[in-house]
């Protein structure tokens, strides 16, 4: 029943840190990793890579930069098959500062990239591979960009990148099924030698059909969080993504425990999950970042306000 | 771009009233109706029509009976389009309480049946669409129902009821698109002189997913609720059906007040929505009675040892 290409990829530390500046305590990380690995998931995604020249750590977590010591300190001591990953933002990392694979715990690098940065992503995944890494590109906000300048790059990155996934990555939540299937399809099309991802955003509350209907289709790589922790509304919880998994490898259990201990009582210090103007935002194909602005106001729950503002700016 | 036969009905107080013995404030109802009249929306379901021989009003709020007297204070003075739907449970519902429809301010009666209730759940929509009404049957509970009965209650719907609508009730919230593919392609396919309808339960955050599944293969009557109210998980949220649907008809900004004014506070003090124990009952294709007594107790959060305990009872 279950189809074995299939890869399931947690990014609970790495997308919620965009919720809480990076900044989990790391004996939570521990406790996320030790149960990644029990129930079976192939690639934990432990945070970004991004250049101290460019970012402070007075400012930021640990898991805004990944230094390759920390994420030693998580794997510690766990019996573990869950290959790490890391993300990189173009612009953002320092290439230097990245080692070989050979002597790093990380065993992915994810290269984020909108559509008109896809010659500096191309040249990234190609660094990193040099470097012995796995390597994926993960193209951002999509619903905005799904015309003529999406195929190019794609037949750009199949015919001069050595990545092996490309990501799907519905960052707005503005995504249905059918433009799911039609990208799912545009993807397998064009990039015959490399494998097809999805990560979705929950705004609508779809993330996790969205995610059944590019496995449909075809992807076989696959993001969630653990209990849909992540940016504004969150992203496919993983606990509904391994229920629906038949593989036998993948047990759901550790994820429970964890949610229990670890997570009821995180949502209760910070926010995401389904929210209405995270859900006008998907509708209206925008970026969260106005209601997540908004949430922080005394007008945090005038709805029909921020959605008579969004409107405004759709018309201007 | 929009389909015409397409009806939305809410049934924010009928399914809400499940989760807090339909006790909801005539005031708040009032104020549900005039939201869904001037959003545009086709249909409100106001409740059950309940034998008060059956139950004591002592013990349940006006909704379990929805008395015409009742449904004409709220829907007096209040410009609308919008008609009125009840709901009926075989066995629960004395026929003779109900009036003929030009004597009555409800427009639609729908029966919720099992499979096996087929045959009185038609000599009950014969009888109430010979008074008058416009009549549908609910078929609940359809993800443990999917065999070769249900084809024989379909064809013995075709061939003997006067229904208009019969509808595909995912009671446990265990569908995934491709059965909701499978199951409006087979009522289709039988039904051939009805129209079909889709009611989604929210416990793996497919409701909305499922209910546009069903749209794409040509359901025409879909059910939501206001900020996803409803049973254990609850349904299809109302406002993110009506920012899909593209029927210039539809207005999200009533919908907007009514969730800010009302149903966030109102969230605070009944619960429903995307809840571990819920998410279990779907994946396990359970009815959440137990996940729903599990949360009144000092083990809500006990998400194992509750999973186990289905685990268990599969293997019994």
């Amino acid at each position: 029943m279950f189809r074995e290409k299939i890869k399931v990829l947690d990014c609970t530390i790495r997308d919620g840190g965009l919720i809480n500046n990076h900044d989990f305590d790391e004996k939570l990380v521990k406790e996320v990793y030790k149960a990644i690995s029990s129930a079976g998931v192939d690639y934990m995604e432990m945070g970004y890579k991004n250049s101290k020249q460019l970012f402070s750590p007075d400012e930021y977590g640990l898991w805004k930069f990944c230094d390759d010591e920390v994420i030693k300190r998580v794997v510690d001591g766990v019996e573990s098959k869950t290959k790490i990953s890391v993300m990189v933002d173009i612009g953002r990392v320092d290439i230097n500062d990245v080692k070989p694979a050979s002597k790093s715990p990380v065993d992915m690098i994810r290269v984020a990239s909108y559509v008109k940065d896809v010659d500096k992503a191309i040249s990234m995944v190609n660094h990193f591979a040099d470097k012995g890494y796995e390597t994926t590109i993960n193209i951002m906000a999509i619903s905005r960009d799904q015309g003529i300048e999406l195929d190019e790059a794609l037949h750009q990155i199949e015919k001069e990148s050595r990545v092996s996934v490309v990501y799907i990555v519905d960052s707005f939540g503005a995504l249905y099924q059918e433009p799911v299937e039609v990208l799912v399809k545009k993807f397998k099309n064009i990039l015959t030698t490399k494998e097809i991802g999805f990560h979705g955003h929950n705004h609508q509350q779809l993330a996790f059909g969205n995610t059944i209907e590019a496995i449909i289709h075809g992807a076989n790589y696959l993001d969630g969080t653990v209990y849909g922790i992540g940016r504004a509304a969150g992203n496919c919880p993983l606990e509904l993504l391994i229920g629906f998994l038949k593989n036998p490898k993948f047990d759901i259990r550790p994820i429970l425990d964890l949610i229990s201990n670890e997570f009821v009582p995180l949502r209760e210090k910070i926010e995401w999950g389904y929210i209405i103007p995270y859900a006008i935002s998907g509708m209206m194909n925008e970026h969260p970042k106005a209601a997540m602005a908004l949430r922080k106001t005394d007008k945090r729950e005038d709805y029909r306000e921020f959605y008579e503002s969004l409107v405004e700016l759709g018309l201007d």
